[in-house]
């Protein structure tokens, strides 16, 4: 082991833990790990962490990437015992306790799988190819850029059609996830949008979220589904309940009743499976790609392999627990704690989930929260809402760049944002890549 | 020409005046045509204005990218004769007075040229494959995320020769940029990555700033240029003079005297020439590819095409002015301001140049500044540098931001930006990346 000279002499007897994936999870049970008798390397693809709550407002044009972003390495700083590695994972080997990574081999006495999860397509044809996703920095700097290349284009667009499918925006799955993203593009749309392009008439645009069950927001109290919808209706976006969607194009959702809506941008959020990490080991999984854990977080495979966060389907009495930071911070807290009872020759104690409510975001000063028996609408809840989750941001700088973009936002109706914004590669163009959105190639367009 | 309603009434007569490149030359000339009676439309490949002399803190994780961005149609938003157009030039006809883009076609009455310039590698082979540049944010943003990758792969490294490459950095061009960069990325390294890679010492990296003239920073009076030696030195960068730079390779700077330095890092910053887009007109350049312009900044090919910022050579009394900011903003507005001659019948006047000093900053608190025959250097020089360049960003909240990023850095001695950053191909991941930066694939490393 590559370690520092201050925790080699005891890097012989202290056992190795290992954490793949440094979301909510992964970095709660590290945190958990800090400054024990223990050496805990972490994981991840990327040198960040991603604070997902809020990734909806980085593809909306309002908060920057890098501010719902945080350097690993800073956040151990002080913790001599905790190690970051920046790798993909390859291969898991649970008998021979070895890790393949591109990186390297690293070998381990206990593993904290916590790797999280991707979108679920269902198999539907054409979502992989052509819809956006929100799972990922990568995916929100994407759809942001789509969204303004879809308004660059339509500016010169004299196709009827092609201009409706330009300007109108599907959102699928009326979870929080396409709850908040609707909401927040529609206030982007209508604010700075429709004053940068004066051309284009708000009549033309359209934000449709579909979704296949006959509510929105499932798991909220009722009291606060029926303000869901009621709030984006009044925001202007259309909302389709009972509806399902067959297949996508480039340009159309085609509907299980036949009907198409016209459309060049399809944003997928209608649901989630759990991370392929579990295929690379031969921990087995659902068909969710969750893997089920005994009560202690373990796996059935290996009594040193723990599997938390949105990747474990954890069952409490009758449900299994749903895929939320608050899940995967608490058992990723509780996964650390079981290791240490392990290497004290104690059993591992079974997982208690502690319910702290849920909430919901529609747009500027909206929200809905679900305490107990509780609920709140409104301004208050919105409130609740954002103190919560400047809370939650780590980095004292985060919060107050946060705190500035959502002033920004919520009292000027701006948002600063609006790029069409390079990649890391140099051949990316933005004029190209716009251009790609609509062909007018020969056309006289001044 | 396709233009909203308010201006159409006037489109038949008011002459269509095509400006592109959206840089300070390109910007400043809208500006003074904004309500004027002409219609104006800017072109840019890119959908916002990069503020450039800033660009350096980009990729030494001290800005974020959007923060030296600003987007151009807000710029204009309540001028409406003025429209935006995102789009790539392809050619020029000047005898037709049209403009093929990959947008479509644009037809003009009056064109400026105002696409600034590009990285010169005069020949020397390597630079352009395995060099990094400091001209765009997407080259930035590159070469701030291979300087994570090389700590990153350094501290697993095992190979003595490898390692000491991945932690040389090597700036070539003693100008303002390279010698802004090398004191940038100094404080950089020694503040905030040292404390991230403990397992790093100091000791094994290197910065290396290499001129092929005898001194740095030409063009500044001698004491300047003399504290900016000093200041570096004691910055912990050697500044290496009379050195010439013979060929670069992936892991080696090959130089003129047949040494070689090791390193994976290039950064060349030793010179710029014209746009290639005179190139796609009948317009003739020199070989530093920048247009000899007549006095009153026109074109000799054309009288209706003028030429500014770094495109353009223009010449006054004994010297051809430099490739400043100044310089384009003050050509810009000369440029717009003969075009409203033209149209009203009077004949083009010659461009006076207003030399307002010049300044160069090389890190916390130490900057040059020369204004007529004063110069002034250290704290009271970084601080006029400070305010001129806040105030020269457009837009309050990216000044504000900026502001808190440098409160942030130069306070507190830490920048939070130290991310390997997804690009907006989803294809793109950093550990990937990072990975390419070493071969550490079948070793042990943890």
């Amino acid at each position: 082991m590559i370690i520092n000279d201050k925790v080699k002499d005891n890097s012989t007897s202290a056992p190795h833990v290992v954490i793949i994936g440094a979301g909510f999870g992964g970095l709660w049970a590290a945190r958990a790990l800090a400054d024990k008798a223990v050496n805990v390397t972490l994981i991840d693809k990327n040198n960040y962490h991603t604070f997902l709550a809020l990734l909806y407002q980085v593809a909306a044009a309002e908060l920057e990437a890098e501010q719902i972003a945080y350097p690993i390495r800073s956040i151990f700083r002080r913790q001599k015992n905790i190690d970051f590695i920046l790798a993909q994972v390859k291969k898991i080997n649970i008998q021979k306790q070895i890790i393949e990574t591109d990186g390297g081999l690293i070998r381990y006495d206990y593993l904290i799988m916590a790797a999280g999860s991707v979108t679920e397509a269902f198999g539907i044809k054409g979502v992989e190819e052509h819809a956006y996703f929100l799972k990922t920095l990568e995916q929100a700097i994407a759809l942001k850029n789509h969204i303004i290349c879809c308004f660059e284009a339509a500016i010169h667009e004299k196709n009827e059609t092609r201009r409706r499918e330009l300007l109108t925006f599907v959102i699928v799955g009326g979870g929080a996830t396409g709850i908040e993203y609707a909401g927040a593009l529609a206030e982007l749309i209508h604010g700075p949008l429709i004053k940068d392009y004066p051309k284009i008439s708000l009549q033309d645009v359209q934000i449709i979220l579909v979704e296949a069950a006959d509510n929105l927001a499932a798991g909220m109290p009722q009291k606060v589904r029926d303000y869901t919808f009621k709030k984006l209706s009044e925001m202007g976006v259309h909302v389709r309940l009972n509806t399902k969607v067959r297949e996508v194009t480039p340009s159309r959702v085609i509907l299980h009743d036949q009907n198409d809506l016209l459309s060049a941008t399809v944003v997928w959020t209608a649901g989630v499976r759990g991370d392929e990490i579990a295929h690379l080991s031969d921990i087995k999984t659902g068909r969710d790609g969750r893997v089920t854990v005994k009560p202690t977080l373990q796996a059935h495979e290996s009594s040193n392999v723990y599997v938390i966060g949105d990747l474990a389907a954890i069952r409490e009495s009758d449900r299994v627990l749903p895929m939320v930071a608050q899940v995967a911070m608490q058992s990723g807290v509780a996964a650390a704690k079981n290791i240490l009872r392990q290497i004290t020759g104690q059993s591992p104690e079974p997982f208690r989930y502690n319910d702290r409510g849920a909430m919901i975001t529609i747009g500027r000063r909206a929200a809905g929260v679900s305490i107990g028996n509780k609920t709140f609408q409104g301004f208050f809840a919105w409130f609740i809402w954002l103190v919560i989750h400047l809370f939650n941001l780590i980095g004292f700088r985060n919060r107050v760049m946060v705190l500035i973009n959502w002033a920004w936002d919520y009292l000027l109706y701006e948002r600063a944002l609006r790029f069409v914004f390079p990649s890391c590669t140099s051949s990316f163009s933005p004029s190209s890549y716009c251009s790609r959105t609509s062909d007018t190639r020969s056309k006289i367009i001044k």
